[in-house]
C-alpha cells in the first residue's frame, strides 16, 4: 500500500497519544508510516525526513512532540508538505506549554495544530485523510461515511450507567 | 479564475487580520472569495456554506474568530472540506479566548489551528496552499520559491535603525 | 408534567456532571428533558432544538460542554429562550477551554454561564428555577425555602472526622 | 414605566461598561434603574437592596464589577431574583480575576455570568430581556425583531476601508 | 484563655486546610476560635461576626474559602479588625480562582493573602500571632523560638529515603 | 513622629505605586520611612534592615517588588515583624510573575499579600492601619473614620460624564 | 575528587526532583556537593554559601526550589559563580509559581532558568557539565558521547508495548 | 579582540532585545559576534551555526527568539557549547509563548533560559561573562567591579520626580 501519511513523534512515550492517528488512518484506509524523529536527539534524522519527504511521496505529515515542542514547526521549516501538530500533554503544564511551541509558528511556516493529547490525535488522522482527499473520490466517500456513522452513533438520551 | 479557497470570518473586524491569509493567496496565485460568515449572527449562513461547500468546489476553508470563536469548528462540524481556523486576537484575554474555542475540538470534527492574530492568517493562506499543492505541481514550485525567496531574505547581521 | 427546562449535552460523558442540574430540578419540582445534542456531531439537531424551541414549550435551556464547548453559544444563536451554560471539566485544560468558549460570547448572543463542573450543573438548576420563579409563585416558594434549608444546614463550627 | 431590572454596579467607573447594559434595554422598551452598589464600600446597602429585591418588583438583576468581584454572588446569596453578572475588564489581569470571582460560585448561588467587559453588558441586557421575555409576549416579539435586525445587518463580503 | 483570632472558613469541607492555622496557634499559645460562617449561605452570620468582632475581642480574622471566595473580602469590609485570607486549593482551578477572588481587593478594603492551600493556612496562623507579637512581648519570644526552632531543623544534606 | 511602618522597595521604579502605601499612612497620621532595600542589588541592606527591623521600634514593613520579588519573602525570612507585600505591575506579566513570587510563600514565613500594583499598596497602607490600630484606640477611630468616609462618598446612582 | 558544583535546595523535598541532576554529574564523572539551603529558613546559610562560593572552588551552582523560589535568584545575588535554577513542581500551581520566581530576575542577576521537574534537573547536570567542559577537554568529550549515546539510542520506530 | 560570545536571534525584530546583551559584553570588554539565524526561515544556517561552533571558538551562544521560539533549543542540540535563550515579548501572549518554547526542553538539551524581554537580554550578557570569568580571572574582576557597581548606584530613599 501506498503510505502518503508520515508520522513522526518526538519519543517513544509520544505513541500512546499518536496511535489514536495512526488507529483513524486504519479505519480509513489511509497508508502510513510511523517514526520516532526527535528534533532535539536526532535532528539530522529530521533534516533528512524533511528533506526526503516530497521525493518519497510523503504528502501529510502529521506531528506530535510535548514540551518544547520544536518538531512539528521544525518539520514545517523543511518541507512544503504540509504538517499537523499535535500537542501531547505534559504533566507540569498540561500541554499548554506543547500548544504554544507548536501553534505560535511565525509567518512563512504554518502547522496545523490539533487539540492536546489524544482527540487531537485522532484529529490529526482525520484532517491528513479531508486533505488527501481532495484528490481522492474514493477516500472522501469513506471520510463522509466515517463522519455520518460517528453522527448516528449519537443517542437521543443520556443515560445513568 | 478557479476559487477553491473559501475564506470566511465571524465580522468586518475580523478582515484587517484575515486579509493577510488573503495576501498571500494573491502572492501564489490561488483563487479565493472572502465572505463573512458569523456563527451566531447568521447560523442558516453558515450552515449552507457547509452545506454546499463541496459541490461548489472550495477545497479548502480558512476560518477567522474572536473570543467564542465558534465558526471555525462549526464549519468543520458541516463540512469535510478541511477547515483552517485563525484565532483572532481579542481585546480582554488577548486572542487565548479565540485559540482554545478553536484548537480543543473533540476527536471527529478537526480544525488546522494557526498562530494568533496576523502571522496566523498569513500562515492560513500558506497551509491552503500547501494542501492545494499536493494536486497541483505549478503551485507546489511557486510555493517552494516563496520559501526560498523568505529565505533569502533574511540578512546575516541585525542592523541598528 | 410540563417540561419547561431543556437539559442538552455535548456527549453522554457530560451526563455524571449535567445530572446535578436534573437532581436540582427534581428536588424543586420543575420538570425537564435531558437530550443528547452535541453542536459538531449532531449539528442538525441542535438546529431543530434550537428551531423548535419556543414552540414545544421550553423556557430555559441548560447547556452542558467541554473543551472547544460550541453547544451553548450555537444554542443561544438559533432561540431566544434564555441558554444557561455550564462548563464540563477537560482533562487537559481543567474546564479553562470549556469556560472561555462559553462565556466570551459576542454581542447579541449571551449564554448565562455557570462554574466549571458538578457545582455549574446544579447552579445551572438552580439558576432555571429561579428564571421559572419569576412567573410561577408557588415555585418561588420551594426555591425560598431550598436555599433556607441550606442556609440553616450550616454548622456553627468545624468538625474533626 | 416599570423597572423590573436593576442594573448595579461596583463603582462609578464600571459605568462605561455597564451603561451598554443600559442601552440595550432602553432599544428593547424594558424599564430599569441603575444604582452603584459596592460590595465593600456600601454593604449594608447591597443587603438592603438584596432583600427588597423581591418586593419591589425586580425580576431580573444585572451586576457588575471589576477584580475581587464579589458584587454578583453577594447579590445571589441576599435574593432569589436572578442575577446576571458582568465582569468589567481590569487593568493587571484584564479581567480574569472578574471572570474567577464572579462565575466560580458554589452549589446554591448562582451567577449567570457574561463575557469580560462591554460585550458582557450588552449580553447583560439581552439575556435579562429573554428571561422577562419568557412571560412577555410583545418584549418576546420585539427580541426577535433585534435578533434578526441583527443579522440582517451582516454584509455577504467585507470591506476594505 | 482569652480567644484574640477568628478562624473562620466558608464550608467544612475548608476545615482539613484550615485547621492547620489552628495548629500553629496551637503550638504558640494564641487562643482562638473557629467557625463556619459562609458569605453565601450564611450572609447574616457573615455580617454579624464582623460587626461584632471588634465588641467581641477579636484581633486578628483568619478566613479561609475557595473558589468565588467571597469570605475575606466581605468581612474585610464589615470591620476594621485585620483579616487575612486563605485561598483553598480547587478541583478544577487549583485554586487560582480562590487567589484572584481573596487577593485582588480594591482600595479601601484589604485582605492579608497567603499562599494557597495548607501552607497558606500555616502561614494565617504565622502572620497573626506576628500580628499580636508586636503588642505581646511573651508572644513574640514564642514566636522567635518557633521560627529558629524551624530553622534548626534543617539538616546539611539531602538524603535518599 | 514615631515611624513604626518601614515602606521599602525593590528600585525607584517602585515608588509611583508605593507612595499610594505613603499617602495613605499620611492621610491616617501613621509614621513610616520610605527605603529603598533590592533583594538582588543590595542585599546586605536587606540583611541590615531585617535584623535590626524590631531594635528599631518598626512594627509593621510594607515591601513592594516586581517579577522575581523577592524582597517581601526575604525580609519575612529575617524578622518576625509582619510584612505586607505588594505585587508591582510588570510589563510582560502583568504582575502575575510578581504575585506569586510573593504569595507563595513555605510555611513558616508568611507574607501578608495585596493586590497587585497600585490599588494594592493603597490596601497595604490600610493593613499596616489596620494592624496598629489594635493597640492605638486614636488610630482605630480614624481609620473607622477613613472607612466610613469612603462608603459615605459613594453615590446612589452612577453618572454619564 | 574536587567539587566544582554546588547542588542545593530550598528542602528535603526537593531532593527526588535535584537527585537528577546529581546522577548526571555522577555519568559525567563531574563532582558535586549536594547541600540544603533554605532561602527562608536558613538564610544566614544562604549567605555563607554564597560568599564563599569562589573561595571555595565552586564554578557552577545549581539551585532548585519551589513555589516563591527565592533560593536561585537569592544566591546570584551574592556570587558571581553561575546560578543554575530548577523550578520544582508544586502542588497547586504545577510549578508555574516556581518557574517565575525563579526565571524573571531583574537586569544584573541572571538565573539560568531550567524546565519544572525532573528534566529541568537533569538538564541543570547538563549545563553544568557544559559550562564545565569549556576548559576541560576531556569533559567535553565525555559530554558529547553522552550526547551522541543519547541520540543513537533513539529507535526509528515507535512500539507498542 | 576574540569572540567568545555568539548572539544570535531570529530576526531583525528581536535586536532593539538583544542588543542589550551586546551591551553588556560590550561594558565588561568580552568580544561577541551578532548573527540573524532563523530556526524556520534558515535551517540551514542554523545547522552550520551549530556544527561549526566549537570549532570556531565560540564558547557561550546567546539565542533570543518570540512565539514558537525553537531557535536556542535547536541550537542546543546542535552543539554542547552552552546555550543562554533569551524570550522575546510577543503581542498576543506577552512573551509566555516564548518562555516556554525555550525553557520546556526535554532531558538532554538545557537552554539557560532568562526573562522575557530586555532585561532577560542583559541578564544572558552578564550570564555569558559569569561563565566565560570562570576560566578568565581579568574578566571575573571586571564582573565583580559591575556587580559592586550596580549595587552601589541604589539611593537609599525614593524621590518624587
Amino acid at each position: 500500500m501506498e503510505k502518503p501519511v508520515g508520522i513522526i513523534m518526538g519519543s517513544q512515550s509520544d505513541w500512546p497519544t499518536m496511535r489514536e492517528a495512526a488507529a483513524i488512518l486504519d479505519e480509513l484506509g489511509v497508508g502510513y508510516e510511523a517514526r520516532i524523529v526527535s528534533a532535539h536527539r536526532t535532528p539530522d534524522r529530521l533534516w533528512d525526513y524533511g528533506k526526503t519527504a516530497v521525493a518519497r511521496g510523503l504528502r501529510v505529515i502529521i506531528a506530535g512532540a510535548g514540551g518544547a515542542a520544536h518538531l512539528p514547526g521544525m518539520m514545517a521549516s523543511k518541507t512544503r508538505v504540509p504538517v499537523i501538530g499535535v500537542p501531547v500533554q505534559t504533566k507540569a503544564l498540561s500541554g499548554v506549554d506543547s500548544l504554544y511551541s507548536i501553534v505560535q509558528m511565525p509567518k512563512g511556516y504554518p502547522v496545523a495544530t490539533m487539540a492536546i493529547g489524544a482527540a487531537g490525535a485522532a484529529n490529526a488522522g482525520l484532517m491528513a485523510a479531508g486533505i488527501l482527499a481532495i484528490g481522492d473520490p474514493a477516500l472522501a466517500q469513506r471520510l463522509d461515511a466515517w463522519r455520518q456513522a460517528l453522527s448516528d452513533s449519537i443517542p437521543q438520551e443520556p443515560k445513568d450507567d
